[in-house]
């Protein structure tokens, strides 16, 4: 997409959106669509999102789509999540999303492709040149969270032996939008990927010299199956806008642009804070909230709960084993909240500190021993201020006995510690043996502690209590 | 930074640190730095992070920094975190800082300059030309989050009266370093943004075409106060590269590019992660966690595990109050953790959803009631499956009595749907009301939960076991 759309910023959005409403009611949908056209295409894209979450006004939503200008309609298409895409699509004729493929962008059209019925891609593919075609079904191939979904093909190629006039000349005859020409790549005849020479580089150099001179021969590209994660690590450390995609004999097959990879980075934080959550979308569906069925969440939500539950049915045996202490001094019971909440608390804390870490790279395996310092120096700090005010709180509020404070109290302090190492520990654990960190913070790190903080609470109380 | 840096990326990375570390004990520093120049400057300030970990070697470390050619070291340092800067800086001359700072590209020149002590800030403003100097006294004063702190004021400047020649002449001229240059600005007299247009406009368009004639006037741009997590949901709604910052008067002030916001939203992110997990950073600093003193993750972590307190010790409150029962039927105590940790992690599940889906402007407040229906549905088939299974298991492995299964199964199903639904309605309150929704995720809903779960449990026990 040309960065540069139209936009009017002092328009209110919610206003037009109500007048809008207010135009399929009364079924005047020529003047929906000029409010809408008053807009630059993402927001016209917005407009519709929240059109079309109505399902009684579907109809009318895709008369007013089908009356946009046929250049807006295909930008407005590329703005909308796929299952709104979807949803254009049924109501649209073959035709019309024939034209509309056919102008989306590789990427975008890509990316359509994917979400549509066979059959559909079929149809669509039988009217592309040939050409394009084995292009598109190569594209089609690669795995969801690769490099090479995130790709284009669309980039501007150049030759070594090419002056910067040349160059020049070339670029403004083959012209192409905006976000693909602010690098140009360099081939040699076997296709492969010789250097790259930045828009900018051309523009400021004298028309004689040659691209040989001026490209760069040791530039940073990706493979093709990269996962999507390292590329978008790769953008953010080098600050690039755009980077190439090479196969595993070094041809350059396409360009990553980072409009694509600031939605990566989103997704990739998405997934993080889900698992660390306890949700895990195995079908890795990008679907927001509201789109996904009841059914879905639930097989997202149910896994994690059901293994959750074995490790408190574990606390809850240990509680049952006990039983005679609890029932010699029932008020110890009172207090178990205070000690599992305390526990899971402070140890998630620690765990999502970690997990973040690992995530941005500012800690690894080989910090291990300088994070169970820090953590057991927080928890000791922690650990007096909470259990000071405990003890005046047991003893001056609760009216209990010394010995009652002593127990919560050090149970307390252990319980602290041991939540903040597991905290610290567990998730670069995961790190080293290969399993997603994110996933073993809060749930994991929470039933643990609440395990422990029974057997710790229950050997206080034997020791101190002398039960 | 110009996008195409050198970088090998064949060279063993880990193996060369090894080999450096091996040279600074041998005390052959120009080895070292030979080493360290085989690499791009991204890497070599990767490097120097690992170096300036080492308190014992910070000296050697320093010297080699001195003899890394100039333009080199200057590129390092502006790729080094704030923190490891002030290390270097302490220990270079005020010549070769005064240098450094002069060389680095605005945005980075005043962030290095917002951490320095002010006697060094005046020492290096001295010789900067006035100008400069009031400019930089301007950009000192942005508040740390909002867009003027963001921006750069290098941008290329177009008159409308130009022709795309002209233009081209005079970007030549002028000159600049890469990611500024994508964009060009046309202001009037009064130094009022009228439009903009993209180098690759100016590339494939004639040269005898005015830029009058093909700037885009209705451009979107931001105000150097709005706050930069707005800034950022531009970039990703739009995909643009640079973004202009205007005055309250529309005046262009300068420019923000895409590789500042990729870092934006990796900190908003983590902020959102670590409030969610109960850590309140109120001084806001950037500091990576191992960089963080003991006290500074205390005085993050306290204040919530406060708040939790009190609401733990309104649960252990509650169970007091019901000592009779528990004391009748002891049993029902093995239950607790089960019933309480279930509650607790369904609810965050769901608010961990809300949370993100509102930050990523997928739910909003008016969808409160789809968000409610759900919750209840997925709440009913997830509490359906836990609550069978915990039938039987009671029954069955646990040998208790089934009025005991079905208090602690009817309870389990009344927890599930009122921590669903909890943890679906607070974060979107939270928004209503100007709260931040992360906020109010895992702590709240977590210690919410427990004290509903107690009360509902022991509600369920009177009312089946006729207690």
């Amino acid at each position: 997409m040309d960065p540069m759309i139209v936009m009017q910023p002092d328009l209110a959005f919610e206003e037009s959106l109500e007048k809008i409403f207010q135009f399929i009611e009364e079924k005047r949908y020529f003047k929906a669509r000029d409010e809408l056209l008053k807009y630059n295409e993402a927001d016209i894209g917005e407009m519709f999102e929240e059109m079309l979450e109505e399902p009684d006004i579907i109809e009318s939503t895709i008369v007013i789509y089908r009356l946009l200008p046929k250049d807006v309609s295909v930008e407005v298409f590329s703005y909308l999540p796929s299952d709104d895409q979807l949803k254009i699509v049924e109501g649209i004729t073959d035709a019309e999303l024939s034209y509309i493929v056919d102008q989306l962008d590789f990427d975008d059209k890509i990316d359509i492709l994917e979400e549509l019925p066979a059959n559909l891609v079929d149809k669509i593919l039988e009217k592309t040149p040939k050409d394009e075609r084995r292009l598109i079904n190569t594209f089609l191939n690669y795995p969801d969270t690769c490099a090479g979904s995130l790709m284009t093909p669309n980039y501007i190629s150049l030759r070594k032996d090419m002056t910067v006039g040349e160059a020049l000349a070339y670029i403004k005859e083959v012209g192409m939008d905006a976000e693909t020409l602010y690098t140009c790549y360099v081939k040699d005849t076997g296709r492969k990927l010789m250097g790259i020479v930045s828009l900018s580089t051309l523009v400021i150099t004298d028309d004689q010299i040659k691209i040989n001179d001026i490209m760069h021969t040791d530039y940073v590209c990706v493979n093709v199956y990269d996962d999507q994660e390292d590329v978008s690590e790769m953008f953010k450390k080098y600050g690039f806008i755009a980077m190439p995609v090479v196969d595993k004999e070094h041809r350059l097959v396409g360009i990553i642009t980072v409009d694509d990879i600031l939605e990566v980075i989103e997704d990739e934080n998405t997934e993080d804070i889900e698992r660390m959550a306890g949700i895990l979308d195995l079908e890795q569906s990008d679907k927001e909230y509201l789109d996904k069925s009841v059914f879905q969440h639930v097989k997202a939500r149910l896994p994690w709960l059901l293994i959750l539950m074995v490790s408190l049915m574990v606390t809850g045996a240990i509680i049952s084993y006990f039983e005679d202490i609890l029932s010699k001094v029932i008020v110890l019971v009172a207090y178990m909240p205070l000690l599992m909440g305390t526990g899971g608390n402070t140890g998630t804390q620690a765990s999502t500190l970690i997990v973040r870490g690992l995530a941005l790279d500012e800690v690894d395996y080989d910090d291990a021993f300088k994070v169970l310092w820090k953590e057991l120096r927080i928890s000791f700090m922690i650990g007096l201020v909470l259990s000071t005010l405990n003890f005046l709180k047991i003893i001056f509020i609760d009216g209990e006995s010394p010995m009652i404070a002593l127990t919560v109290c050090t149970s307390m302090i252990l319980i602290i510690a041991f939540a903040k190492c597991l905290g610290g520990m567990v998730p670069m654990l995961a790190k080293k043996i290969g399993v997603d960190p994110a996933l073993m913070a809060n749930p994991v790190i929470g039933s643990l502690t609440d395990t422990m903080a029974v057997l710790i609470y229950f050997l206080m109380a034997m020791i101190i209590l002398g039960l």
